[in-house]
């Protein structure tokens, strides 16, 4: 073996509320060495993605927790070291869940290709990677768009919810996406092709969001919750669809929210107006994976999709990223540059 | 025209809150003549339903509201007196939505001729009526029983949740009635045949709940809400369906519950366990109208559904029952009389 060390950001302590820079520790380790079936690939970059949050609780959710002083788990894409998987060689760029960390071993199961000749490899992680057929499966299953409806999209400029609306787009609808700053607004407009994009820091977002949308909304991508979605609810149409992907305004909450007990008005709206809410996890999908993944490869090359990335370089710096990630400090899809591309 | 009149039920005031005795009127009006295409009908039975109090209050909800000095809406069972529409004669049994009073003047393009052989005519206000279709296309479409799943039915003794329990067990599932007092939940399990029947006003309810459905949740069907609803969602498996037909423990209330907010905590349960929730009305199903009532009344005849009515003597009570109702003091279908059956 090398005499390298395996840099490492492994879970401190647990959040109470949002995560704190103690949370994380850096730790180093032993490079190790693959047994047969698996591969030992370097990190090349780290996806931040905000159902990290979730595993930085105890208790499980719908994935088991990190434990204390476990490496933070999250999607790597890497180069191929050494393998003892007949499936991979040395060099091969491949994406798995390496974790929060320089090297990482895997299952040669567990690790798919990632052919560089098709987009940039750092897209594994995002447009053509979770984020990506997250929004793919989860618009389509779901919200069901059909032309000339509305769709309004939550987090409009992230990884996921700028893929919903640029395909909702290509599906005829009008898009309306709901972002906090006025540059997210108008990249979602000028670079993404939304129809229209409102900022929910706003005092007057509200009005704005109802005139961005004169015929109401038909389908409404939640990967917020909180003020937004009370914002939305008024002007869901008859028979509206709900993806509930995610709920980002709450996961760093400690407590529930003052009264008075929204819940009879939300479920008053799903009788009267006869609503869809039905929440998804982008493996629930799993055989729609390669689908998504080719038609939003062909999207990306006809110029029809585009992708935005906020690249952080320095795996020391991931845990301020992923905390800035929670409050929408990021731009584009949050990514950590753990070490160089190889030269090309 | 016959010198009789016709005694009606009118909205007197809207309601704050309970409706008050004091929110009716008896009127008297002429007996009015059909003109062309019309059919005089008089009313032998009035179904008393929870969605009457929502047509009670100013502005619309999925229906235009009752006018105060209007005639309360109510679908009827009558039989005609005299028929300027060829698809009817006096005599016939008929069904529409002639509302509180005793004689009723409708389209007969509106009315549907009820058949005293195939069940008692009263049944067209219930297991053969509106309720009865609500239940079979809400369960299907939306709850979706599989065979062994365990399906949680509010207000069970009712003229819903009777038939979406019933039509459960038929489906091969585990079927776990909630209703308000021991009466109730006895007839819930020994006349209908549910599993078991929780009473949700006892302080253990949420235990006894737990207890009644070892193996979680699969289907909801929601006709109450309120602290009913909370203590079902903890125990929903994941992606459980919740058919949302109702939510009666709301409808007369002047103001939302004190806090905390649990919205964030519903759209969590959501989201982890991807539920779904789908509010429905019975006429978006009115294509299968058909198939439901062929098939309700194969089951009455083989005796695989029962159902119970609270015949409730005279118009003038109608008020009190209906009162009464949002209460949950009927036991099974509510039906007011208001004139006898013809000898037959």
């Amino acid at each position: 073996m090398s005499l390298q060390i395996n840099r490492q950001v492994v879970l401190a302590s647990r959040p109470n509320g949002k995560p704190q820079a103690n949370n994380f520790t850096i730790a180093e380790a032993p490079i190790p060495a693959p047994e047969d079936g698996q591969v030992l690939s370097k990190t090349i970059y780290l996806s931040l993605d905000p159902y990290m949050r979730g595993r930085m609780n105890a208790g499980k959710s719908y994935a088991d927790p990190v434990e204390i002083d476990e490496v933070m788990s999250g999607g790597t894409v890497g180069q191929v070291i050494e393998s003892k998987n007949s499936g991979f060689s040395a060099g091969d760029f491949v994406f798995g869940y390496g974790g929060w960390q320089e090297f990482w071993l895997q299952d040669g199961k567990k690790l798919k290709k990632v052919d560089p000749q098709l987009a940039p490899i750092s897209t594994a992680t995002g447009v053509l990677g979770m984020p990506g057929v997250t929004a793919y499966t989860g618009l389509l299953n779901i919200g069901q768009p059909k032309k000339g409806e509305t769709v309004v999209v939550a987090a409009a400029s992230g990884a996921v919810g700028s893929v919903v609306g640029q395909i909702a787009r290509i599906k005829g609808t009008r898009v309306v996406g709901i972002a906090g700053t006025p540059e997210k607004c108008e990249f979602v407009t000028e670079e993404l092709g939304f129809d229209a994009c409102v900022n929910h820091s706003r005092q007057d977002f509200a009005e704005n969001l109802k005139s961005a949308c004169p015929n109401g909304i038909d389908v409404y991508f939640e990967n917020v919750g909180g003020k937004v979605f009370e914002k939305v609810l008024p002007l869901l149409n008859n028979f509206s669809r709900i993806p509930v992907c995610g709920i980002i305004s709450s996961y760093n909450a400690t407590q529930l929210p003052a009264g008075p007990n929204l819940t009879p008005l939300l479920m008053r709206y799903i009788l009267v107006k006869r609503l869809t809410f039905r929440g998804f996890i982008v493996w629930d999908f799993d055989s729609q994976e390669e689908e998504a993944l080719t038609q939003l490869s062909n999207w990306i090359k006809e110029g029809k999709i585009r992708y935005r990335e906020d690249i952080v370089d320095g795996l020391e710096n991931a845990p301020e990223a992923f905390m800035g990630l929670l409050e929408g400090k990021n731009f584009g899809k949050l990514v950590v540059r753990v070490s160089d591309e190889p030269a090309g």
